[in-house]
């Protein structure tokens, strides 16, 4: 299906969340948009149109059938498969990353760890081997590796996307503070954490 | 000052990257809106507006005072002082933000981490000491905290949000991946990063 908007991916993802939160019984039953709504703090005329979107429609005081609704955002979200994802840079961001057992349930796995470090490399992180930077572009073509996930200094960033783009990621998830530069056909998204801190900081003095 | 807007902040946050990354030469010279605007993508007239918004006004052609702009934005967001943090949580998570040096610029020290692993307890992380969770309450008095970073599982976040605030928190950014409530007086800052994988799978699978 055509790509959807960020925000209405971002909706999605909460109702997907509020469904995860049922236990077997409740996720067997009918789900009304309004209690989707009340759950995610969303309109419950924007869920109606959210689910619509993906080709779902209540019946009406009924509501929605949960299990259907859960897959269906599941299928469109990509979840129901498994993006294998490498980092880049295994210190401690890269490992959190790469440890996050969180990430498991959006089918995200980061199969492999890259570092320059020698005290790094040859190491596992939750299972996760750390490799030497130089192996990154074979293991990306071998394993079909389509994530990059960069958390490397500011300074060597550019390089090993530019490497990693190369090797054939189809998208890098950027949490170096540094912006970064990828062909139209790549999908980036950074997350810049210091960001986040702003707004704190500036509540904190204001 | 009141309290910008978030999209403000935001963009104030890319006009101070673009300062910093001038040398002491750069810095010391004048900078155009339209530099501003390149180096950020960010249209001039906005950069005019969200400078005048901070109480700053550019002479003509000439432009603004670089230095003028970068210290003004650092006091706006609180950059010029020192915010000391706490993690609550210090595994892969927790550790990746006490350790994380790029924060030191804006002013946030992670003095301290809480949890309660006996394994990393008593231990360090990057000169940051990891403390049993029960000592939290009173460090948090004791050392006047006003931010409690928390990267505990979810089904413990809320009982160390509610901890830590009763001990006198302003602001709470939370990692744990579940809605956290906080009274309407304390700041909260939700960093749910697995949206940002939602953002990714879809454009995978798209």
């Amino acid at each position: 299906m055509a790509s959807l908007r960020a925000l209405v991916v971002e909706r999605l993802m909460l109702y997907h969340r509020s469904l995860s939160d049922l236990d077997p019984e409740g996720l067997s039953q009918a789900v009304t948009s309004t209690q989707l709504g009340e759950s995610t703090d969303i309109d419950p005329t924007q869920v109606r149109k959210d689910l619509a979107s993906i080709g779902l429609r209540g019946k009406g005081r009924v509501g929605f059938d949960a299990t259907e609704v859960f897959h269906r955002i599941r299928q469109v979200l990509g979840f129901d498969r498994t993006h294998p994802a490498i980092t880049v840079g295994a210190g401690h961001l890269g490992g959190a990353l790469a440890a996050y057992t969180g990430f498991a349930q959006y089918g995200l796995r980061v199969v492999a760890a890259f570092d320059i470090d020698p005290a790094r490399i040859g190491k596992e992180i939750a299972g996760c081997p750390v490799k030497p930077i130089e192996a990154m572009p074979d293991y990306i073509v071998q394993h079909s590796i389509r994530l990059a996930i960069i958390t490397t200094p500011a300074a060597v960033a550019q390089r090993v996307v530019d490497d990693a783009v190369e090797a054939g990621v189809a998208a890098v998830w950027n949490f170096a503070p540094v912006p970064i530069d990828v062909p139209p056909d790549v999908y980036l998204r950074n997350e810049h954490i210091s960001l986040g801190f702003a707004q704190i900081a500036h509540h904190l003095v204001g």
